[in-house]
């Protein structure tokens, strides 16, 4: 989960999105509308039993915060809750099968951008071709499945890809949390398969949109082209438009494939392969 | 406002409630769904331009909540909140047209009822009435006005009642916060016009009620009809019950004029007259 605003157990109930499939929720700062809804989120957790650890990533504050909660509103958890204060740029997660990266952005106090990136997944086993190679079930199919290349006792080898399908590539997810536009995105963002971008403000708002470190609608779909990206995501856009669509068709000029979240937006990005 | 969960905003937008208007918010107890609304309703108030002063009152931790909040969260208001911590029954707040009168009740952790309590009103003054006896317009009407008998120049004395209709009593409403049924409730809301009462389980599960420190749909009826109250007001009911008209039911066995409050229940309280 990243960010975690107030209210956000009553929209995951609406959305039907179990409570416990979260393990690990990474706050891109410490404003109001993006950390509120942690301590009530943890307490239902822990109404409901939950015994699995949950681990919350954010800036430095991110634990003082929960502490003087837990010092002053009773709050009983019946599961470990680990806080990972985020120091500097690097990967903050390190998963068997992804990877969170997180890198400084630029909105009015400390804050950070996320990357959520998936390791690539071997392909598909074929016990037929490895059978047809004289390659027999056994330790050496496991040894195949593992990426090592084997021997036979014919004394021939056997690689990996004699006997498996393509490799299945990682996707990459960005999530900019509030933002000016920032010089490091580029490369962060390089190639994503989607990035969820800051977009408060119309580009008639620029100055307003500097000043109180957001994105225009024009700035962050320019950044979703220079970082070269599959797909644009633009949110957190002002409740003073009451109609977007005017806001899709100005990111379209710039970015193509540019689409506005909405409360319960689903996006499914494909498993890829090479 | 008494208590102030997370949601409250949103719920207020939907019922139209003017956010400006509150002054005052009494905390009954430092849980969750009663206080972790606060910030994000203050942090609304100033992107509002809030000017007005705010007080809130509650338990002794009330402060360290807040100042936790302000420390860690980005926190700027526009206005001054001034924090009450409650620490003995009594009259916690006095203004002009009426009090809120604090009184421990017998949750898990510390926690208040509170009695909203209006101070009689004086009767409409009959300028007729008052030119019949002889006195002309000017500061003897306001003399009579303000409750004071005067003299006439003829040496006859007239009477507020001569002159105005009966006082308007006060209205009285009681609000117990989460607790169990407990004694000095009875004194406390001793002929409110409302009281509303926690009443979260159905009697079948009373022993789970008051480990927990909530009241049962019967306790509270009880408790109603010992302090003789007008009119009761059920509410904190648990979510495991999809139904509630049973308990609606149930409740008016025991005290009859009882009502379940659902999510923007709006019931109004008549002026009284004496």
């Amino acid at each position: 989960m990243f960010d975690c605003g107030e209210g956000v157990q009553r929209q995951m109930l609406i959305a039907k999105t179990s409570l416990n499939k979260i393990t690990k929720i990474f706050i891109s700062h410490m404003h109001g509308d993006h950390v509120m809804g942690l301590p009530g989120l943890l307490q239902t957790m822990a109404l409901l039993g939950r015994e699995r650890k949950l681990d919350i990533y954010g800036p430095a504050k991110i634990r003082e915060f929960m502490q003087g909660i837990s010092r002053t509103v009773q709050f009983v958890l019946t599961f470990q809750v680990k806080i990972h204060k985020i120091k500097r740029a690097g990967i903050v997660c390190q998963e068997k099968e992804y990877a969170v990266h997180a890198v400084r952005s630029k909105h009015v106090i400390t804050s950070f951008a996320y990357a959520y990136v998936e390791k690539s997944r071997p392909g598909p086993f074929y016990p037929e071709r490895a059978k047809a190679l004289g390659v027999s079930e056994g330790p050496l199919w496991s040894k195949l499945q593992k990426g090592k290349e084997i021997k036979l006792p014919t004394g021939e080898s056997v690689r990996p890809e004699d006997v498996m399908g393509q490799p299945r590539l990682g996707r990459k997810i960005v999530y900019t949390g509030d933002t000016r536009p920032f010089r490091g995105l580029k490369v962060f963002a390089e190639g994503a398969d989607m990035l969820i971008h800051d977009s408060t403000l119309g580009d008639e708002l620029a100055a307003r949109a500097e000043e109180y470190g957001h994105s225009t609608v024009d700035q962050a779909a320019e950044s979703a082209k220079e970082a070269g990206v599959k797909q644009l995501v633009l949110t957190h856009i002002s409740q003073r438009y009451e109609d977007t669509s005017k806001w899709l068709e100005q990111a379209r000029k710039i970015f193509k494939n540019a689409v506005v979240a909405e409360d319960f937006t689903r996006i499914e990005i494909p498993l890829l392969e090479k």
